[in-house]
């Protein structure tokens, strides 16, 4: 029952340089951990023989499968094959299926094939080729004394394109095999305004008792993951055993949990609003036009969303929003009553069913003791009423305007689903 | 002559699992990088004593400065603590300057503060602290037969600030002593509007001729840098080889360089305005407050910025900017004569000295043959003309609206600088 064992080598001497984030690790671990393979290390080395020869070394002593990522192009620093081929103590070959890859990919782009790329076409002997539907360099399979050894080239489309088409349909019968019927399910929540110790201290006796499914949490900016994981014969089963503890939290946290999965807290409310039929208006000031910079990331929010008034300046506050300087006067810019009136005045000129509001000190400066830094008011002007809320963030500017943004949407997601229930 | 060598481990199951990608090694990496602190290896590994006291073991054998990143947070499965005492072989004590800032963050937030989080005041006997200027978790540093033991909190705003304010500092020293005299001096050129393989073409020769320094590019989105780094025995020499090397990139490629080091695209752009006494209002469609959510990252932007209106709706475009319903019919919402009544809107509209105007099709849907997903048009509208420029972005969705935000930055970058040379 201990099922697939991987271990990712990143190899690229510009990941130790710092010069690029290492986004194919992270793509290619979680698609593992979601056919139940289990990864405990990762390395990275860069493009040096011995170097790399130690580490992949290493990771397949103790685990079933090693994925060398990177290192395939045509250039002399592209070691990879070679460090294969030496780990598993054979030569390398070329792969007459490889070779007619390469040289129909450069027909294709109509360019000529430089010796080096011909060298794309070879593979540790015994090898099989992995397609590379998408760029010059095929990975390859090479398999023996119950170990496998995948490679991989790192430009991020072609990796996930192989991942997806070939490597993780074929790991996943393996782990079925090697898990005798153990497969994993997990399931992840996304809670947004509760920290993760406040949230681990309400789930304190859930987690401590539990070791099949375990629950294990995560922070983020403005938001937690709780990631509950099963194991069991089949995934029926292993679903059995989480959804009573997803239950649980749930009756604990509920309000607090916006959405499961891949959810994210803009896509949950784009949603809200258009089941509800509600168009949105946004008035940002100290978030800067984060908020709508994140809900413009969803395909077709503009079903939704009308527009977006960044009011930096008290001027804009007037002019755009309607705020009546008295507000400003009497109550400042970061106030509740200035939120209200962003939120009331961007719903009005926008002609919007919704406007949402957000007025704040994102600092480092312009605080003071009765408004520090981190202050923000986040308001929501809905058809049937409008609702505020304060809050004070802690972190950077760019922590604090992130916050901000979680904070005004997580209100509107609120008040979205007790309007539906209000209506229901 | 061989210099301090470094080794990250990266602490989190999350990271195993795919959950988050380590933006934090590569922070650190890159800084190491920069301050001659060579990185031969990297690690990560899950919230598992064991399994991490295993790679930190390692670690430490084969560098003289360890650096653990993550699981320094106040729960159960923050294991950091436990780890760097457990393989540098002392107890965990109660460190007084720690609780203290611990306690302080609370006081200042205004919330209890629960046990997990006295439990951050905990650090490997003997180890001094490292101070977060920015949230709950003190690092720690820990230093003992000939080797340096670092623990710094996975939270970037926070570990980002650790670095730069004090461990860089403090290894840069560090990697001078080691060092014997040899000293590695490096310089980032930013550029945007060029693609890294037509920048490559472009230095091709200068990259394949020299070995020190050496230059190496690397592609973001939007953006691509170019590394210069030269090692000799002191800084002054060094940078004496970079600089010619520097001098012969920028004649080729000059008006593309928007900047050095740290600089960031929009954080130019505000000093340009800034130093020229220019207010800008801009006017957001298919980035959806991209732009202006990146100014506003830059402290004091008020200053500068007045406001941004994201006219997602063709009636936001008429209403907010006063675009002629005449423009839309005869062009459409994604056309040169839209992007520039919408910068000349918003900067009349927003009374700015500046007006910058973007729209375009972010995709996936909403594309036809004349005017495809990616293509977007940028305008700047200035005091003494107005301009505009047309371009065809690849990428998915968030990929178009970063690149357009760029061009968009770009364009009036360059118009500034122009503006600033004819007036002089």
């Amino acid at each position: 029952m201990r099922g697939l064992t991987a271990e990712i080598v990143s190899i690229g001497t510009e990941l130790l340089l710092g010069q690029i984030v290492d986004t194919n690790a992270t793509y290619l671990a979680r698609r593992l951990s979601e056919v139940g393979v289990a990864c405990y290390f990762r390395q990275t080395v860069g493009d040096n023989v011995r170097r790399a020869v130690q580490a992949v070394s290493l990771a397949l002593e103790r685990a079933d499968v090693v994925l060398l990522v990177g290192g395939l192009g045509p250039t002399d620093d592209d070691v990879t094959r070679q460090v294969a081929a030496s780990v598993v103590g054979v030569g390398l070959q070329e792969h007459p299926e490889a070779l007619s890859h390469v040289e129909s990919y450069f027909r294709r782009i109509g360019r000529p094939m430089t010796p080096g790329q011909r060298r794309q076409a070879l593979v540790p002997q015994g090898a099989r080729i992995i397609p590379n539907p998408v760029g010059t360099a095929p990975g390859f399979l090479w398999e023996g004394s119950g170990k496998i050894l995948i490679a991989l080239p790192g430009p991020p489309g072609e990796l996930t394109a192989m991942v997806d088409g070939w490597v993780l349909p074929h790991l996943a019968d393996r782990a079925r095999q090697a898990g005798a019927g153990q497969v994993f399910y997990s399931r992840v929540l996304r809670f947004t305004g509760i920290g993760e110790a406040a949230l681990e201290d309400r789930l304190r006796d859930l987690i401590a008792s539990q070791s099949n499914p375990t629950l294990a949490t995560y922070a983020g900016v403005g938001e937690v993951s709780l990631r509950i994981t099963a194991a069991a014969a089949d995934e029926e089963r292993a679903r059995a055993l989480v959804e009573p503890v997803e239950q649980a939290v749930r009756e604990r946290l509920g309000l607090y949990c916006y959405g499961v999965g891949d959810a994210t807290l803009e896509g949950v409310v784009a949603e809200l609003l258009e089941k509800r039929g509600l168009t949105l208006a946004i008035a940002e000031s100290c978030t800067g036009g984060n908020v709508s910079d994140a809900l413009t990331d969803i395909p077709g929010i503009s079903r939704v969303l009308l527009e977006t008034v960044v009011a930096y300046s008290n001027g804009a506050k007037v002019r755009r929003l309607g705020v009546e300087p008295a507000v400003l006067e009497a109550h400042g810019a970061v106030s509740e009553a200035c939120a209200r009136a962003m939120a009331e005045g961007v719903r009005r000129t926008a002609e919007a069913d919704v406007g949402l509001g957000i007025t704040g000190i994102a600092g480092p400066s312009g605080g003071s003791p009765e408004k520090p830094v981190g202050l923000v008011y986040v308001a929501a002007a809905l058809p049937w009423a409008t609702v505020a809320e304060r809050h004070l963030f802690g972190g950077d500017r760019r922590a604090i305007k992130v916050r901000a943004a979680r904070a005004a949407l997580d209100l509107l997601r609120r008040q979205l689903l007790k309007g539906a229930q209000g209506t229901a």
